[in-house]
């Protein structure tokens, strides 16, 4: 994989196929200022389409958090319009938001399985982003927030839209962002907001490692297929479901890769795939 | 907040900014004729708009019941139509249907959360209201039960609707409903369909007391809005609640409060909100 | 209820009103070919109009699988077109598939709900089967997996469809349909795939009867409304449920059965209820 | 019908079964302020269920108007809130508007059809009534727009989320929503908002008048079943109307109506059908 | 294309690739009976399979009607269950109606376009199966009507489903279901029900045959997709449709029909494709 | 209007705040190469939020064509990938579908207004792009086709996704994408497709200048709220819209232009609004 270098973000190769990234803003708990949510977004949009990368590990730099959320600065609304009317204050804001969420759902959007290990702090932004990766992780020591309403808004970059939809328990999930209270990694693990909990940061980065590197050794059209039909599923009917992925499947079934995976699998060899 | 006499229910303010409704009718077990759904929204629909209240705990009263359910004399179906004829009664039934199911509603549609407290038997048309109220919390003798199929008909104001969306184990979901078998705290904690678990019915209420004492010391803006969008997430795509939260926040968020909030976050000292 | 012999399906009566569904093809770890998915579909059609089946259990024939899944066989796609037009592959692909799905999906058409038993291997297909049933037990010795990926493709026959619905807990449902790797009963249980595990393949044979016999004893027009209407809440806004819910119940309420449960409860008798 | 005296509006029965409705301000060319909009309710929901009533006739009293909208004293957004919080200030606006969209949506829900007069003008919330209406009549002399733009707001009683919906030609439902100019009955006639134009006031009742009363003859159970199935199609999928139109007839058909009105048919008599 | 041979309906082959459906029971007036609507279900879902078919006309046998609707005989709703109970009653009708509407249904989902031609009496079902369509001709004199509140239902097998759908008029698209009122071919040619029509029936059938063949002349990859595409997009957002067409031409375009239909364009040759 | 130069496009400034963009390849007929979508999405994301810009009107350059659709250079589906895997490429394929949908539903996403005029050759992307303005004028002489099948595959730009929620008259919706047909500016004009025909392409011009110096003058918050609500009812159900819509005028209404808009309507005068 080409390197890159980017401001607030190092992003590695720790494994072939895998791509790590890391929010690089430590000494800030690697709290968010707008450059860097606008940054997200051209990493994710990249490693979405580099036919390097099959899957992606996000974590923060640092020991001390994931990320404590935003900046205090970049959340001055008062910047947004230089207008007093309310009106034209709201579709500043409502640009604002729209670009915000978009520079977020990248992370979602990103073609390749994403795995997001949340560590030490991980408040209000930590939550949206890790709402939109595929498989979340947790330190044993993770602080993890819904902490908008104690700012004084509700959340509003996808926690709030995201959350009910990767956990099943209604009545927790209200209760924690309408408190804005803090819990901890085994309460996570316990109603289902993440599937693993490991001791340290290294612990949790090297059991997204070991699950990134088996993903990567899949077949990606297959890989890729599963995200994005698991992703469909969420939003849509059983019935439109079924209806896309016969759509889906149509074409990517066609590939070469059904019979490598099938002959690896009789010949217990490792199989190799063409690069997507 | 003014005080206000209901027939079949008790409304006290426990702390300030916090409501609490008591069903009380103890020795019917608190069974529900009609009288009792009509003005359930009535109270409801009151505290919704009620600025001085910003969170609601609804209880039975005595030390037996939640609710019981319905009251056999109320399941009179008979006396719903006077026509023999298949379609004018099922005309009846169904405008009648619809206003108990509006009734309960009114404790989904309340602004303010709703944290539901289910103690003793707490039957059938509980758990219709238990799964309108945001958060759930039950005691150790908790007599839970879907009970509808055991008196012949399928739960028709809102369990079925509304169990399968605040808890994620479609199995379990259905084998309740199913067959209508008593469950108790231990497996609804367990299967996330409460939260928290209170040994008596006093514990109960103070855990409630306690969640909604800490959402009345936030902003209103930002608590009634993160009900909303929860609630809208929960019926709609990511693509169309991330729109939807845009709008709302667009005026939202030029609250005084987020100043306020982040003040006093700064200055470690408790905000105060204008009333909502 | 008339016997019927099928060729890869024994269909027993172990107790009244319900019905045993035993996939047969023990020697090859039950195994799906295309001739067996289509006479699935035929067997849970004739179960769903039958009024002598008020519930359902379907399990493997044999002590090794539940089913290991696709036969090989079976997988061959080349075999569906035998044009070399992508897009007429495409579509040859699209109706094999298709036509696949419904066969499956027989499963949660069925209007008399279905317990399904998932013992020994129960791979690939058997995740798509038993998602399609209402619920579901393990036995201590399962081994599950969501094994397409390892041949190359991603789940089309329902699993990636249902499974986000079935369980609310979105990142181990995606780690496991992306890694494919197997897991077991009690970590199904825990994340609330299966709602019950049992210590054999009797043991959940015979808690799956004792659930079927209690839903068989219920008014049918109770039961299968239930069904319906928890199946319509899955893919609906709470809105559109309860609409639909008010509709269907002004015709099932006029069933006499609502009479007779209730007699029956008064008089602690056993109702008995007319063949629906 | 019995007869009922309201404050804004005249019910009169022009004929069996068929209730005429006045918007009755004419010195104000039936401009509409808050009490007229919240009786409006409660006419439409008294004649919903009103077994006498089998159709509606909508019209504005006197000469020169339907309705000329929201007569601007009404149109005081300054007062719906004291206070100065943007927030707070769009909660009261919400709900504000809320409760008017619920009042004029009541032409909607009304369980009997609704033909709607338009004559002379019939600007704002003529177009917003209207569009709740099944059947539109207008006279040669309408003077009809969706005039709110030029008050600097955009329609929210309905007009926008309707007029795309019963009008088939998006090009030009934008330009005189966007535009607010005055477009005419021949105009509405071709682009199909109105389904007839007729020269005088009179004239325009009378052909609602025959329109009513033909309905008012036929199988209350039929007719007040197709209007609710064809208002659920506009708002649902072919697949799901289906779903619904099956369970809706399968306690409608059992109506004696069907009987009654294919006797009728075959002894060339006019059927007499119970009330509804 | 094989002939074959059916009871109520002849199928020809007017021309290449072009089959012609006749419901051939003209002594009735070509009014359907159960066998009848059950065989076009054979006769629809063999035509969409058949690569010798790319176009598909439907008309009526004889000079008098399309159809006249539903044989009398047919709707005994009595003949469905020997239940008395409401319930039980109310489960066969559904079963009936759903068997009824995917009869009916097949004409829609016949994956190559079908053009209806109405003639003479085409009343009831004939609407059903013509909204069904892709095309609708008229000849002048044919006898329009949505008959069933004429005896005492509301049409149930898709015609109340698809109609607001085919034609942007609400208002007539109710006053016509309301009142059951005849209407002829230039009204429906006015509001956009048929898009052509036409002196006699032959010259309707002669009409639906040139469309027929242009179509027939096309790439057959591309007129599927084309009515896939167009049928998805009416019961799906524009965002979901433009997912859904950008996965489905991911296969498609990857066709040699392009190539062969670019070159014939350069060239100015007839195009040949490969059958679909 | 600060000017700003573009390659494929002229964009000028016809009138205070009317932005005109005309497609600047007329040797070429306007065929659009990839380079020209890529920058239609710049010139309309950039008059998108121009405070200078309230009404944007789109015409091709020169005589000729509005556009003959895509060059057949462009059309190269073969450069799309280099890899022969058929999933491969059509991973490929709907990137770059999606990349185009994405350029052209900028039009659509466009805040302001756009007034498409159709004049000369208006062939295949022609349709796409004028299904996503909100206001469609044909000249006297437009030559207008969904012309894709003719060259072997299905519209996948908009077209077939958005036609059908322009024009209410399906069966001339697919008559015209299914048989590629050329029609003319009187048919368009009947059908609903556009809203008036002009002789020539100037007084088309002239037309489309004075409706957007029209919605020009009006107010901006009212104007983009209405564009707003308008495209969001097409999408959703009449329930959805109205609560958006009541969330949407909770802030818009408290903007100045409300009570300017009204006291210019007084006083007789012209209302001047502050840039949104």
């Amino acid at each position: 994989m080409a390197s890159k270098t980017y401001t607030y973000f190092i992003v590695s190769t720790p494994a072939p196929f895998v791509a790590h990234v890391e929010i690089n803003r430590p000494q800030k708990l690697n709290a968010f200022i707008e450059a860097m949510w606008l940054e997200l977004k051209t990493v994710m949009d990249a490693l979405s389409v580099n036919p390097d990368v099959r899957a992606v590990i996000i974590s923060g730099a640092g020991d001390k958090a994931f990320t404590a959320g935003l900046d205090v600065e970049a959340a001055n609304i008062q910047g947004i319009s230089d207008s007093n009317d309310v009106a034209r204050r709201a579709a500043a804001i409502k640009r604002h938001i729209q670009e915000f969420q978009d520079s977020i759902s990248s992370v979602e959007k990103c073609e390749k399985p994403v795995i997001c290990v949340l560590h030490g702090y991980s408040l209000g932004l930590a939550i949206d982003i890790s709402t939109c990766a595929d498989i979340r992780i947790a330190t044993a020591n993770a602080k993890l927030a819904v902490k908008e309403v104690d700012i004084g808004l509700a959340a509003d970059i996808g926690t709030l839209t995201r959350l009910p939809k990767v956990v099943g328990n209604f009545s927790w999930v209200k209760e924690v962002c309408l408190s804005a209270r803090i819990f901890g990694a085994e309460e996570a693990l316990r109603v289902g907001f993440v599937s693993q909990v490991a001791e340290t940061k290294q612990a949790a980065l090297d059991a997204a490692l070991k699950i990134a590197t088996l993903i990567a050794t899949k077949s990606p059209v297959a890989v890729q297929g599963t995200k994005e039909l698991l992703n469909h599923a969420r939003d849509h009917t059983v019935a439109d479901s079924l209806r896309y992925t016969g759509v889906w499947n149509s074409a990517a079934i066609q590939t070469s890769d059904v019979e490598r995976a099938m002959l690896s699998g009789l010949q217990k060899t490792k199989p190799r795939f063409e690069k997507l």
